[in-house]
């Protein structure tokens, strides 16, 4: 058995040194759409959430994602459901990103976002503004319209301005509920709330992949600190070769383990269908570590994950084949979608 | 055949669904040491080059590989090793990193670092610091003195003094030599060399890998721009169970691909060796992109490799066995290192 498995080993490392690490189909997947999104994992318990409250988020994820839906079922990029399901929930005060953003210790809302087109591998991401309504425009437009990948602060800023970008006073970002929740952990002189994150990803109907993330950051962090949302590899990555990920969570973790880029690595070298190599970031390696979370993925046969370690996850999805559902706490939906139409 | 291919796909798949995606030996190389230093990867000629400025580069190489050896032989940690080699660098003029730092489009020096411990998989990184006269030590301090892994601009500068680690005004980073190149650039309003990273890796005695990175960014960079340095998983990585990397380079090739976690993950998931999965990034799947740069690296056997696709590197390494070099140009080492001591 010994000699057996070593001669398979062997097997497979010539097979994989012929500079071919990847044995998927990089044929595309063509006439099908699949978008998930997601609004933060975290401890979110039905018996802490007011009926009226849950009934808003329901209503705000069915409304993003059919937004997104509608772009790619008329044939639209991934990248376009993508940005429009991500703009659309950070103009929403209901997650942390954008008009909802949670305070750093300072009383300051700063933001991150980033976005990946699966084709070409180009990216975006812009860390730590102050002023730009919405991140995610700003990281696309870093991506489409810079040489760069990563811009900060007050250079990201001074470019979106050049872009044309809408630009905001800070005071645009202030929100009662987040105010109250700064106020609550300054009280206590600790950092609030991990989580809350938004993000997108998507197959459209050309066969392409797209994943976009965007975040307020943790109530009462540290000025300057950066988690995984900006960070390509970490928070955000896609690939039309394997998939598109889109992650939320404690973000040390997911940059220690380079979460997002995982998942697709585990597929393209590992052998790792989706689900198996969501499992096994999620749920077994960053459990083991304390690294709470989860994420969101759709590789590119249209396969599709929406995996997490904690009591709730705001998510949806939908795809071409009419399969789609609003879910946010943990067994909520059944393992074999059910065809509905939403409400 | 097919059939066979097949079988030896699923029987492999099984395996690693079994949640261990790596079957290297986990097993930690006691009692040898191996230490591998770069100045940064470009457009390095010898016809361009003139023999003095070869001596000093050369000599100082060696100062720090010697002063990092010295760590390891006497049993210290790859961390210490890594640590003291990127503040010796950062210190000299020679390179783009600390105080030969390079000027930003706004005639400022801009600078990041990053550094990993793969034992526990711990990290830190600054990005866009003025005034921390060694970021590489500001990295370390986020890593072991912060629940965070990046902190960045004045967070970071503010973070850092806390510290206690030497604060120095900007003009310190001033170089008659790099002011020249930033007013030819700025007269040609074009971004200058992309290339100018210093970085180490070591593996110690105790069989514990480390990775280190840190650099003062492009001649004339929009200000804000963020390369792979500081970033975990682009430019910096470090997992005992695979390797530690260090990436120089045009950054955003090296975000967009991943590259330093990409090594490891070829390696751990892929069954490639060290020196496989570094000329499959670097020398294919980087310079089919025309991603320009290259990489350090040491795996947990202590097999290490310097892997470039441009004209040099600066670069040099150290093991137990008594093996060293120093090298500038590509092709200068005999793929076989010869024993020899240095000079």
């Amino acid at each position: 058995m010994k000699y057996v498995y070593k001669l398979l080993v062997l097997l497979m490392v010539s097979f994989v040194s012929c500079n071919q690490p990847c044995n998927c189909d990089q044929g595309k997947t063509l006439g099908k759409y699949v978008l998930v999104i997601h609004g933060g994992a975290g401890t979110i318990l039905k018996k802490n959430m007011k009926p009226e409250v849950e009934k808003q988020y329901r209503d705000k994820l069915a409304e993003v994602l059919k937004a997104g839906e509608d772009i790619l079922k008329k044939g639209g990029s991934s990248l376009d459901a993508v940005t429009k399901c991500i703009t659309m929930m950070e103009n929403s005060p209901l997650f942390n990103a954008g008009k909802g953003s949670v305070f750093d210790a300072q009383g300051k809302n700063e933001m991150d976002a980033s976005i990946m087109n699966g084709e070409d591998l180009s990216a975006g991401a812009v860390a730590s503004v102050h002023t730009i309504k919405n991140p995610i425009l700003a990281a696309r437009a870093v991506m489409e319209h810079s040489p760069h990948v990563l811009l900060i602060s007050k250079g990201a800023e001074q470019f979106a301005a050049r872009q044309g970008l809408e630009i905001v006073k800070p005071s645009y970002f202030f929100t009662e509920k987040r105010w109250k929740s700064y106020l609550k952990v300054k009280a206590k002189q600790a950092v609030g709330e991990k989580h809350g994150t938004v993000g997108a990803v998507a197959l459209d109907k050309q066969g392409n992949l797209a994943a976009g993330t965007s975040t307020g950051g943790m109530t009462y962090k540290m000025m300057g600190r950066v988690g995984d949302s900006p960070i390509i590899g970490a928070g955000t990555y896609a690939d039309n070769t394997s998939c598109a990920v889109s992650c939320t969570g404690h973000g040390e973790y997911f940059i220690r383990n380079v979460v997002a880029y995982d998942i697709g690595a585990l597929m393209k070298y590992g052998q790792l269908s989706l689900k198996e190599a969501a499992n096994f970031v999620i749920l077994d390696k960053l459990k083991k570590q304390g690294g709470d979370g989860g994420l969101i993925a759709v590789d590119h046969t249209g396969h599709f994950t929406m995996t997490f370690n904690t009591s709730g996850m705001y998510r949806a999805y939908a795809t071409s084949e009419g399969y789609n559902g609003v879910f946010i706490y943990a067994n909520e939906e059944n393992i074999k979608p059910q065809k509905k139409k939403m409400k």
